[in-house]
């Protein structure tokens, strides 16, 4: 079959790999709906290490097309929504704390796509514990609002839940690319009373407000902190990073108020290093909370944000600004994500078989 | 001075008491508006016991005209916000869990008005610990909105949050009078899909939809607890109770799911009587958190929830749909929350001195 | 095979079974060492209904005798701790919240011995989700304190775990057999100051001081609720109702402090009522939290458990102080815990093949 | 009046003072107990800046001298255990989050003594909000254990509760000095399995076992982060910081697993900086918690601690190991604390009047 990837680092383009065949639990789905994330691009560059003939893509709604002799929940023909993270749920790492970093086996090894397997930009994908990790798509649901949970939604609302906000709280979210808007999105939904979102680019700040942003706060009229410190007349609870660099945690951690929350779901490049100040950590007496961490995954993660969406609490597809139509346009979606012209927020492609 | 209150049960009218003088960190304000609430009438039909000559009222938003002198915070002329709960914060009691039940002094003992001193249906009324307990008027919010923080949003928001609701959960609220209203816009600002108020007068029903239900439930057309199990495919995450009877406690505990919660403001009756079979409670293997409790005081929540307002997330002065103006119309507005006409929400009294 | 069980209701012996055989993800294995418990001899009264046919038990240590062909992590000839509860890990149901009481199935759904299948008085059991629910026995650890960890340690430590004990707390234990001995244990382990276990039998109340109580408080010496409020100068942060009747959970919400918590470990009969008037809830007010759950299962609870005792925090083999040897003295094990001497604690059979 | 303390940094004396007078809500005490602290040594040495003219010390047992007119719970005569943090409770800036760092006023603003008026190295010493910080000393607790709650366990066991232990999880605590002690108590008490001290003094080792240490680490033996593995099995839940230096906090982030915390309880040099490789944090992906935090403060927290004690759970006050008698020897219990004798845990002062 035909898959979109990676031959090698910086070489990218169709391969031909074997159809998967699903073990037991699994299923083998045809995506129906796809987008290229800044992660698959950001790997086809060599940012996950010299990965070699790798099919990219882990942002899909698929069709079921063949499912494991376990499977009970999900049957040929059924349209699913497909987790990005699809833990193996078998074992006891998906048992404490937080499922997306199983305890026993390692870091991010939840997330099957591009580390253990083909990634989704392909005729036919193979999604692990179908019955733990699919989801139906819902009737009332739109393909592109479907689409958006599996990854941007499930990562901004992280964001937002490891930012501990509390009714009326004041929350900073650094970028206001897809996933930072699904955290000020998830921000809104959390209590949070002023949500300030840092950027620049203007259809992003529109939908920002859309989403909930308060005010939009741009390097270019001035110090980042000070603007925020003076609209929240310093009492900033929470701060998100979404985005930015390693720059973006100092301006963090100097702006955050003592006992407040450091929430992180951007993914850092191995070379990031942060220097960070003892002065910065309150000489570490603040009390303030840092969390990085992966979206979540399985399946009823996502069948709750699509019932915020059925509730109308939250539109996700709108970040879909840039839409394609066919397989073979994959491609130019992908390219489209790397050149990341100034009005782009998220492409799609819509697949017809 | 003069103020509207109860001589004894069921015998209400103005009394005629001493204008209190500030303890050291006491303030002495004006009402410029008052709200009476179910709880008023309720104690003035001795549903606290035989009280006697007590000025009424609980809800208020004021002028400052006295402080005491270990008052730094608040002076003369300040235009402020009173919780109706304010605490007493210089002893042990509120250093653990919930300040709003004093863990060293007793049930409630953080309801000041009505208990250990008049009400704020008067000239003239008292606040302890004025530094802690007040909050400045901010110019951008109503008065009417800042006069539904006191008691009704903060009471309301505090069934949502006892209700532990996560993205995506269903909940159910019982009562669609003004708490139930503010419980509902809290469960939509938790992040809740469906929420489900149950009740049947139609302009609540309409600001219900407006503060974020999904649905209305009413008995009129069947039983409630299937009416709820069918539009949520059973799945009922929370069920808030701020209204109803006993009754409502037991269908909570029927449509609640599994590791749901049950949370209660509504305040009962000394007589009541709850009788739970065992089935309801899984036998005491359901994993269903119960708790009830009183309305958080102090100045900090309700700068918190106004800076909700402010930031345009909910409006709770919609609740005030019966406006009167002049400290003589309190009776008025009084009697109207006792006889309850169908149409009524929440009155107010705007005073002008 | 032959197993120990209940004919239909009042009726038990020896039952002759097909030997289980396992699905892909199945473990079968033969017991080594097994208790007895009261929701064992509950059942074969009739307490779940009009079971018929049915083999008994569910607490347990096993060796591995034949594994499905998915079960990577276990293999013939491992000797194994099996927890009595044992989710299926497969769907949704164990990804929120508390997996022992699955969302999407239903109440106990994780408890699958003696509901969908044959317990553990055979010559060989079945257990689902091998890989998730079964635990290597630590070489270190005693098969005693292993098998009192799978169900004993598990519900009574789950019983500290919901009265959300902070350190210094107060907390009062309901019941000391088996499962409040294992509460009072696992409250010294979370911190509590006081620990009032409520009982009479001697040796019980001798283990009790060993694990961590503090006092002893029965019945005979007066009214319980005055005698532990006596104790803690009227401060019982919590109450675990790990035995007793309907009335105990009268008395714990009527000594437990506004702000507390009752945490409820105890199966009650289908037939009982509890009838509770309002002013023991604070009219609604008092901010006590009521959870009554069931027994966490899965592997890496059992391992944390495990640990614990590794580590010499704790020795819940104590418990057994009726030893049995051989697989045809399970009936007479079974017998005396019907019977409840005045000294039992928990029984146990060893078992040699 | 005289006390001990700082001209100017790196010159300490006795000072001659102005005898404190009480505010309304103060109380005015002489000290019984006393102990330096690190950090009054590295005050001394100019850690905080060029403090001038100033009595030292923050930990102490007094007796109560005279009492502002507000205060009721307290008389003179009274021996109280003083909290080495005393917030001040009337205003907004303890009803939020953590009262140790008042949210509208600054970082570590309620700590009092040092920053904002003399130490209890004194004749005479302040104590603002009687009611709410002071302790009754009980009277079966030793002068040495109520001592050591002021400060050394208050702050360990917060170090504890940072660490989010969970019931058989793998812990580690940097440093065996008096503060990592009593985290490791504390770890102990809050159900922790493997608790591994890091260290190197045989009598802090010792003292470590007898708190609760299964196993002690020292960088003499090879690398630590390797050590410590091996030891847990690469199963390391939570770190806590007590003691060493930046690099502490990078093994710290190196061992911890996925999912896992890290407390810091540790007072940084404001020259210290934090060089932190992006891999270390998982790439930002790893869902580990950071936090440091300062010593919670108040009397219900010093009371509950007190519990624990007369309840036998710990007994802090052996930490107390070079103990001297009477008011002029606190300058060589000071001495001491800065030469650090190696087999100095911590010095102590008793004084008579």
């Amino acid at each position: 079959m035909k898959g979109f990837g990676m031959f090698e680092v910086d070489k990218v383009g169709w391969l031909e790999h074997e159809k998967p065949t699903p073990g037991p639990n699994d299923a083998i789905l045809r995506p129906l709906m796809v987008a290229p994330c800044s992660s698959d691009v950001h790997m086809s560059h060599g940012g996950s290490g010299p990965v070699t003939d790798m099919i990219l893509g882990h942002e899909s709604v698929g069709e079921v097309v063949e499912v494991g002799e376990l499977v009970t929940q999900f049957k040929p023909g059924d349209i699913c929504v497909v987790p990005c993270c699809t833990p193996h749920w078998g074992g006891y790492g998906t048992q404490e704390r937080f499922a997306n970093n199983a305890h026993d086996t390692g870091l991010m090894h939840s997330f099957k796509f591009l580390q253990f397997w083909d990634g989704v930009f392909a005729e036919y994908y193979k999604v692990n514990d179908a019955d733990a990790n699919l989801v139906l798509k819902p009737d009332q649901v739109s393909m592109e609002d479907c689409l958006m949970t599996t990854d941007m939604m499930s990562t901004g609302f992280y964001g937002a839940e490891m930012a501990n906000i509390h009714y009326g709280d004041n929350v900073v979210v650094f970028g206001i690319g897809p996933v930072g808007l699904m955290a000020i999105a998830g921000a809104a939904l959390a209590g949070a009373a002023h949500i300030i979102g840092i950027g620049t680019r203007p259809n992003c700040a529109a939908l920002a407000r859309e989403y909930g942003a308060t005010e939009i706060v741009s390097y270019k009229d001035g110090d980042l902190v000070e603007q925020c410190k003076e609209i929240t007349h310093d009492h900033i609870d929470s701060c998100i990073i979404a985005g930015g660099n390693t720059g973006s945690v100092i301006q963090a951690l100097t702006m955050v108020k003592p006992n407040g929350t450091i929430s992180n779901v951007n993914y850092w490049d191995a070379s990031a290093i942060f220097q960070v100040p003892a002065p910065l950590l309150g000489l570490g007496m603040s009390d303030v909370t840092i969390r990085g961490g992966f979206c979540p995954g399985g399946g009823l993660r996502i069948a709750k944000l699509l019932n915020l969406i059925e509730n109308d609490r939250v539109h996700p597809g709108k970040l879909l600004n840039y839409k394609y139509e066919g397989f073979d346009k994959i491609p130019e979606a992908f390219q489209v994500m790397d050149e990341k012209p100034r009005d782009l927020i998220k492409p799609c492609v819509k697949i017809y078989w």
